[in-house]
């Protein structure tokens, strides 16, 4: 099932998915994932803190004919910066955890995905390292979780394997029909970058009134409201009405309601 | 999408197709083929006439602890052969052929091959070399032409990762997986009359810091609350969370912190 190189004719196929690789390893492995994302019609590929910096000599060879996409790759420090612009977030995870988050397989996710896509959103999928995978602070970033349905006694999958399934599944999409959409009217749905600003102020002023006061749980506590806020989209006007709430509530008290001219719309 | 080496546990899962790599060049390949059928939960490698000979040091160092299939690999020396006791063969053909026979996708393919091997028939796969692919010849020992939906912009795909999709759709196609769940461990989803409660709460102190004062907007800003709480299922152990977190905030700051008593989980 080879066949002759056709990179020429790669470019983007939008609406698509992001492809976020979050600190590879090998730069070997970059160029096989986007010789598999091309495969499968995907394009766009961000790295996060690539162990071997970027570019790399190695994954130009190995991604045969698919240069284009890593020649328009991004390099970002950090899973927040790669996500900060996208509105849903999907993260790859072969092993069970204790996050409370919509659990899809890749079939079910490439569905999501084209009718999120189809809405004009901009979406993300999150591959962790070779070795270990995402840590719990990278699955954060996720507003849900794929797991592949494949041979419980031998799960150790190649990272260019894990995009190829997702991108075959993805263009096997194409054809079906949204099966599941969020109705929205008169409002958007917040990008990453907002929701980071509110999560901000919530934690902020969660330490100021000292519900984080304990240390030990604090990471894991912020862990938790991040999910929780993660969990479906946020729409930019809840947004606003809950940055709201949280100032009134952490600064009111009905004494400086008159002049707090917080937009509540 | 990665996950800890556990080759240890690998072994036959009949009835399974046996995989037919035909003129393999690189042993590389052969390897990471191995990989990906233990993901897919294949175990019967069969190597027609390899360019370097065959075991090959190289093969066992990118299966990643596949080890046990390519030591229960068979070696032929033609394709008719490596077929002669299958009972139905599907050859993988990128590429369209003045052939006269069924075409099918890998989900079909997998859907036919569970039907074939539920009834106690041998079942064949044929993969041909990197570059070149199966020729007129090889074709002719099969039933069945696979073509895989993908990126006709893009069709150079790696020996291993058609291996990959069709050991995926091989799995995918035995098991009845539902493509979403919502993952709650220790924990369980909230009750309605549970969210309530913290909706009751949170529009009290809303009421109480003024952030609702204004009347006529009053139940559209309630309503708009109410629907963002109700966007996907929160568990009992967020709504405690929820609870500490208005709390503190509307009567916190600090000062009642230590003793709150507020549980947060």
């Amino acid at each position: 099932m080879t066949g002759r190189d056709e990179g020429a004719d790669l470019y983007p196929i939008d609406p698509s998915p992001v492809v976020i690789l979050v600190r590879p390893q090998l730069a070997e492995n970059i160029g096989s994932v986007a010789r598999a994302m091309g495969n499968g019609g995907l394009f766009h590929l961000r790295l996060v803190s690539p162990r071997d910096g970027w570019p790399q000599d190695r994954a130009f060879r190995t991604a045969s004919g698919a240069v284009r996409i890593l020649e328009a790759a991004s390099l970002h420090e950090t899973v927040a910066d790669a996500v900060a612009d996208l509105h849903r977030v999907f993260a790859t995870c072969p092993r069970p955890r204790h996050i409370v988050k919509p659990l899809l397989t890749a079939r079910g996710a490439a569905a999501e995905l084209r009718a999120i896509g189809a809405r004009g959103l901009r979406m993300g999928l999150l591959f962790g390292p070779e070795r270990a995978g995402l840590d719990n602070d990278d699955i954060a970033h996720a507003d849900s979780l794929i797991r592949y349905p494949l041979n419980p006694g031998f799960m150790s999958l190649n990272l260019a394997q894990a995009v190829m399934v997702m991108a075959y599944e993805w263009w096997m999409a194409g054809e079906a029909v949204p099966s599941r959409v969020l109705q929205t009217h008169k409002t958007r749905v917040a990008t990453k970058s907002e929701l980071e600003n509110f999560l901000a102020h919530l934690i902020a002023e969660c330490d100021a009134s000292g519900f984080l006061r304990n240390a030990p749980k604090r990471p894991g506590m912020v862990r938790n409201i991040r999910h929780f806020f993660q969990r479906g989209e946020v729409t930019e006007q809840e947004l606003r009405t809950l940055h709201g709430i949280v100032t009134e509530l952490a600064h009111g008290h009905g004494l400086r309601a008159r002049d707090s001219g917080i937009e509540t719309g």
